[in-house]
């Protein structure tokens, strides 16, 4: 079984990471952080004649690798409620892959996988954050992915994750579920 | 009364563009698209001894054209069920302008101001476009701003959106306020 | 076209049940305050041998006047945050309809049905009471009603809702769309 | 330290107890089962010249627990996507008791304790019972309550939720950390 990580954070090293580094700590992963590529936001070419143009970017790289993935783990420090702008608009450009040629069996692969988030926040993610859990299991039910689960975290500064025990457990125990 | 409205579309005359202009039609507003600005994401530098560094693209000429009116709206379309990257990139910014010096009020200025959020989406936008109403709901508590209202409405093709009724009176309603 | 409105509140004339004659106004429809029927709690038997204990209530006259309907309004005030505890007893008791012999066909009934839901709060149930319209969303889906839409209205002392202009005209225009 | 714990179930032993029953094995609580009491639903006199009228039931009985306790545990199955009906009339009724003058402490004694959410349900819980949770969120905001987590579990037949690790080693960590 083999696990992409898309990191959505624009630091290293983060709250998001480190919690993350709990369920990984181990495990073979293809760990993809996003703020490493260059990816362009998506210019909506739905309804122009001639479809979407090609875009000059890293995007197919990332998206090459998810593809290769059984696991799909999107990790975002919670943003404003929300993921985070830079994990928000590699999502955004999966619009254009299910109408790309190159991609005629985007959405099928998709269906193949599981998804899971780890986020963490410093507002009350453990309910502020749910908004944002809803938002994936959308996402996931529309792309066919099979949402397993989640984690959410709390942190502000540096490592405050490591004193959130509940959310410490709960990536043991995903790690150990990732494993067998 | 002074109005801006953030446009999140990467497209030119999108539903939530028609249904936002039945919202501002003969009303004196501030139209922002945010395409057609250059803004990075945030690099968050919250927790570097030096803060954040200081960043050069168009996001101050946006958010000083926040800063001047007294009404923002959101008008985004529901990109895989939350506003476009393109919004949620500028949202992150407001991270480094809150700790920014140039803008020691930042916070306070925004918490005099009222805000509303226009989104259209296609896949069953009034229920599942709801985590992202919460969404903005906890953005602009935390950021003091006045949440006063939303509209949802539902749109695929070009045009679409002239068919929903009831997004098209909630639009005229709005409108009726805002120029009172 | 017939239509059943489920009334959830405790007392006569509050303002979830004005609000809801501003859609019913002038149209045939079977009223059924759940307050004046007696109701009682589910008790949960579904892994007993011999199945469910049959229930002497009211129950049956109200949920055969909701089966004889195309169209069923859930009209409550939002309690807690939620619908009331009256009208939550009543769905409560829908687990046992769905297993009942008298009742072979209810979900396939209730699949041919629309639902909207109608409700008035006092704190903020334009963003608060967003989980009870999700909490709705997934009713419907289960149990198969077409849900079509929703009013939230703002009010906590009597009559309050005649000042919430949104809400008024959605309720026009719901009444427009049921007697088309 | 004293911990009440609500049940909302209308069976014993059901999954919500059995993973309840994780968290408090060998903690001293008061557990309050809300079928075994007869509580009326609530009449909403709150407009009426002379307030609420008393009412004959085993409701002060509960409440009165409910008081003299540190911590509160509601621990609900899902029914239909919230707490159940036995629960929610439970709840209901604090709108008289914040207004009975037998009980004037009774926000601010509430807003000494801190509360918890058990619940378990048979489809999706983890994303379908998230606006559950938000409604305990506003609940126990309103209220006063600090309310420190939640637990969701999976399980539709007796026992299920024992195959639900999740659950169970957040059972576990809760029982830790109450026991502190």
């Amino acid at each position: 079984m083999s696990i992409a990580v898309l990191y959505g954070s624009s630091r290293a090293n983060g709250n998001t990471e480190v919690l993350t580094e709990h369920v990984v700590k181990g495990l073979q992963v293809n760990k993809l952080f996003l703020k490493d590529y260059h990816i362009k936001d998506i210019i909506d070419q739905r309804h122009e004649e001639n479809g979407f143009d090609s875009v000059d970017d890293d995007y197919d790289k990332v998206i090459d690798s998810v593809l290769e993935s059984d696991v799909i783990i999107f990790a975002t420090p919670i943003y404003w409620y929300g993921m985070s702008g830079i994990m928000k608009s590699f999502v955004d450009r999966w619009s254009q892959t299910v109408r790309d040629k190159r991609y005629p069996e985007f959405k099928s692969k998709m269906a193949q996988k599981t998804a899971y988030v780890i986020a963490v926040g410093g507002d009350e993610p453990k309910t502020k954050g749910l908004p944002l859990i809803q938002q994936f299991s959308y996402i996931c039910n529309f792309i066919g992915l099979d949402f397993q689960g989640y984690i959410l975290g709390k942190g502000v500064k540096p490592n405050d994750i490591l004193i959130d025990e509940e959310a410490l457990i709960n990536a043991l125990n995903l790690r150990k579920s990732l494993a067998e």
